[in-house]
């Protein structure tokens, strides 16, 4: 169940803009972990990475669009199964954010990449796209569900992979206690229940109505 | 369900130490709201409230201390529900948080405080002791719907709470969508649905086999 992430830069082929870009990011990485997000520079940047400090200011315009694209790149450690059933998806997708954000470089990284969003609205913007779009990749895993009867036809995918997200978030930033996989057990079993009792219905539909704490 | 939030410094009775301390506040909040966190200093909310900066440093230490004052104080907004079911108590705190959170300044005040979090251990510290004792009480809620025999008698009520709160704050920092009462309905529901299928059961006994993704 736990995976291994991959240092930046490392197993990633392709041209000098790649290794460019991976050279980046593993200063990026590697200065959040001695630093912070507060103690990041361009100039800090540079210097670690050996890449000029025009090309960066060039290619990520801000220390927040630095951290933005680390995380990008870092989602690729976090893959999406395909079990065969939609509770052996989900234990393992929970297995798999728990042991990310098991380690602690991992936990700041999300934390520089919220703080950054709070103060800038472009990083705001560049994480709400980065969610979007990693929400609705996941959310395959909910159609396939649906499509083989698991679930009810009205389950709002994003809904779903929300309600699984949630919790390893909240733990990290509100409650700040460490991630486990008590936690993603947890997690994986109460949106399994909770999807198949109609919580998750698209937003015209509604809960089911036997399922509604209010009926 | 939707319950109008007091501003700070209303309706508060107590001597000069409590007007004081509510000025401030009230002061925080404005400011904030001018221009949030990253705009927030000691001497503009001197200026605000006209109370001296340095009884702003002796009371708060930091502008991270008046912001975590300032969530305490407003946390009373959100009043816990004992409604005699803990299906109607989910539905109407989780009606309360949507309320809360529904307006923008309220988003920028928590999204100030993690932010704070993330660069001060201290406000972290202040951040993680505030949530702790506002789940612990919440958790009444839980121990009185095991009582009742709502629940499994080995549910944790800490997780219960936490899994109640977790989507809004995943909605604000993380997706960075508005929160609406639809998300508040799908969260009341879903935890319902989850903690009678016993996915909150404590630590050591696990989740209830028979609701576990993996069984």
């Amino acid at each position: 169940m736990t995976t291994a992430h991959h240092a930046p830069g490392e197993a990633r082929p392709g041209g000098r803009t790649a290794r460019t870009r991976q050279a980046v990011l593993t200063a990026v990485f590697r200065e959040l972990g001695d630093g912070g997000f507060a103690a990041l520079t361009m100039e800090g940047v540079a210097q670690r990475s050996g890449i000029h400090v025009a090309t960066l200011y060039r290619r990520w315009r801000s220390t927040e669009g630095l951290v933005c694209d680390l995380l990008t790149d870092l989602s690729a450690d976090v893959p999406l199964p395909d079990s065969g059933t939609l509770p052996g998806d989900l234990q393992a997708l929970a297995g798999s954010i728990a042991a990310f954000y098991g380690e602690a470089r991992m936990r700041r990284l999300i934390e520089a990449v919220v703080s950054a969003a709070a103060r800038d609205p472009e990083a705001a913007a560049v994480l709400r796209t980065f969610f979007g779009e990693r929400l609705a990749l996941a959310g395959r895993m909910v159609e396939r569900a649906v499509e083989r009867g698991e679930l009810p036809a009205d389950t709002d995918p994003e809904k779903v992979m929300s309600a699984l997200g949630a919790p390893f978030y909240y733990r990290i930033l509100i409650v700040r206690r460490p991630v486990d996989q008590d936690l993603a057990a947890s997690a994986a079993t109460a949106v399994w229940a909770a999807a198949r009792a109609g919580a998750y219905g698209r937003r015209d539909d509604g809960p089911a109505h036997d399922a509604s704490p209010g009926g």
